[in-house]
């Protein structure tokens, strides 16, 4: 066991300080990794604040955090997936059972046992709950460690571990999608992506937003056009056209206005889920055979895929990179939207504290 | 123009009486058609009593049915699918536009310029709307004209041109599920095709209901299981394990649970549509990447597979049969679902009138 720097929270209630947490030493099928960068998910806010008390409540200390890019510092004997110096990420998930049908079938993310990187009862009782990556350095086994392009700017590499799975793997599982229309609701941290994702496939892109101010943004990132969602002759105007839609948004909102915006068999996906149940018309699905899913993040093979897609494709998201000491600072300009479109924390702060 | 003998009401509240009705001499495509069985279809009373003023306000006098089959008296010169004697079948569709692109993909039902076979305007001018199937004859296009299998007994073929596509349809798109657990939410006219259905296609059939009573019925329809739904207990012990249900039920009740009952990727699709919107969470759909569908009876394609395929598996509706003259009392025990499982009228009761 070592000590390694980080920044956490020691209630549901208080801000970020500098800490120190316990990291396990790398065992044979171990990665030790140096954080270079970790986004800032909206996750990591829920978790801190213990918003979701309800399904799993925040052991505290928290260190938030799983959008993580770094490098290898020492790998255990074991290890066969990288090297020392290499350029790795790792995501949401940090283990998983292996020989559930979940595991089996690539999606670790559904395995009954899977254990998330941050908040997460820790199997190798290094510490309660598993750390996530606002701290100098993680161990991790080499399943779940991820290797990046080394053409992308690290910063906006590191988001692509959650909103960059987020929103690759809903879009790659609907199917081909070039030439068609795609709609994504819902530009921020997610929804940027999926609009660079969607164009990337081949898609016409439309982003439905509430604020007509983001739609030169919306272009810039590869929209082909923007609808605003709250003018009704926008969207009559196309209404019935859609092949598939992201919908990104967390709060509530009106999803059949959305479902109604489909074509013959076309769907919607969820990937924000918001608190309360969504009032659904069963007409708004029946007339047209439309479909409403759901997704979550992704399994490590397609998170693998999808880095290397960015690679090739010259994808990242856009973010705004900020010391850690500023951390507290951001979580409340998060809690506005304030942001475009993913803060992504520069770990080199750390080494002064 | 000729004039056919039928049963029709005068407004929403008045009772079904003995009718005389305009239908058009057959055209070069028509094929004229003695009407031997009509089934008696939900849709049929939310009509009679103009209860989807909102959506497709009655005209009256109202001749309800579509769930027809009969047998060729006649045919116009161009007429090449059937031939006069031949036994045939009428759906939901009599009409639609055959050029946009729901035409083009064999899903009719969905094409803007759709007919329906009752209470829809009619585009002959033979009557202000289309009559339907409560009538001694139709004539009919022949595009949606139904080839029947001589092989099975009439009056329970009547309610397959509804409530078997409705059930067929939406069991056949969503794949192999042979050897796969598959649901059937309610055991009414559409569920009780359901199981038939998916039973045939080898699926492991397991029935929810709210009562406990129809468990033997289900079992003998082809059901393997039964489930009480109301029963938090037998509920939770199959959680997780469906790769599909269908979901019959029109009245309102909680999806969640269903949804809660389906694997990784599973889904659920819907052809009941319940007034008031389904309150639907979100989390449900995200963890397993689950969806939900709906489904609307199905193209005339489609509809003449599943004729086909009851004809080869022996598969029929359980149907009461009933004299024309007793429609009135019929719609009285259909609102109460007093029927095992589709009343179907012998329209040879029709001839003393």
């Amino acid at each position: 066991m070592f000590k390694a720097k980080a920044y956490s929270v020691a209630s549901a209630t208080a801000s970020f300080v500098a800490d120190t947490i316990p990291r396990r030493e790398a065992g044979p099928r171990d990665v030790q990794i140096e954080i270079l960068y970790c986004g800032i998910c909206h996750s990591d806010l829920h978790t801190v604040r213990d918003e979701w008390a309800s399904v799993m409540p925040t052991v505290y200390p928290c260190v938030p955090g799983h959008e993580i890019v770094g490098r290898v510092t020492k790998v255990g004997p074991d290890v066969t997936k990288v090297k020392p110096g290499e350029l790795v990420g790792v995501g949401c998930l940090v283990g998983s059972d292996h020989g559930c049908p979940n595991c089996r079938a690539d999606m670790e993310q559904f395995c009954p046992g899977a254990t998330f990187t941050y908040n997460s009862p820790d199997v190798h009782g290094t510490a309660p709950v598993t750390y996530g990556g606002y701290s100098e350095s993680i161990v991790v086994d080499e399943h779940f460690v991820l290797r990046v392009p080394e053409n992308l700017d690290l910063s906006g590499v590191a988001p692509l571990l959650c909103a960059g799975i987020t929103t690759y793997s809903p879009i790659r599982r609907w199917g081909d999608i070039a030439g068609k229309k795609v709609g994504v609701v819902g530009l921020g941290g997610l929804g940027h992506m999926a609009v660079k994702f969607a164009r990337a496939f081949g898609a016409h892109v439309v982003v439905f937003t509430t604020s007509a101010g983001k739609k030169e943004d919306a272009l810039r990132l590869g929209a082909h056009e923007v609808i605003v969602s709250t003018d009704p002759e926008q969207m009559k105007a196309q209404a019935g056209t859609f092949n598939f839609i992201l919908d990104t948004i967390a709060a509530e909102h009106d999803i059949n206005a959305y479902i109604n915006m489909l074509g013959l068999e076309g769907n919607i996906t969820l990937v924000g889920a918001p608190e309360k149940p969504l009032p659904l018309s069963a007409f708004a699905l029946l007339f047209g055979r439309r479909s409403i899913s759901g997704s979550l993040i992704g399994g490590i093979k397609e998170t693998q895929e999808m880095l290397d897609f960015c690679g090739k494709h010259n994808i990242t998201a856009d973010v705004e990179v900020i010391p850690i000491q500023k951390v507290n600072e951001a979580y409340e300009r998060l809690v506005k939207s304030d942001v475009k479109y993913r803060f992504s924390i520069d770990m080199a702060s750390l080494k002064g504290e």
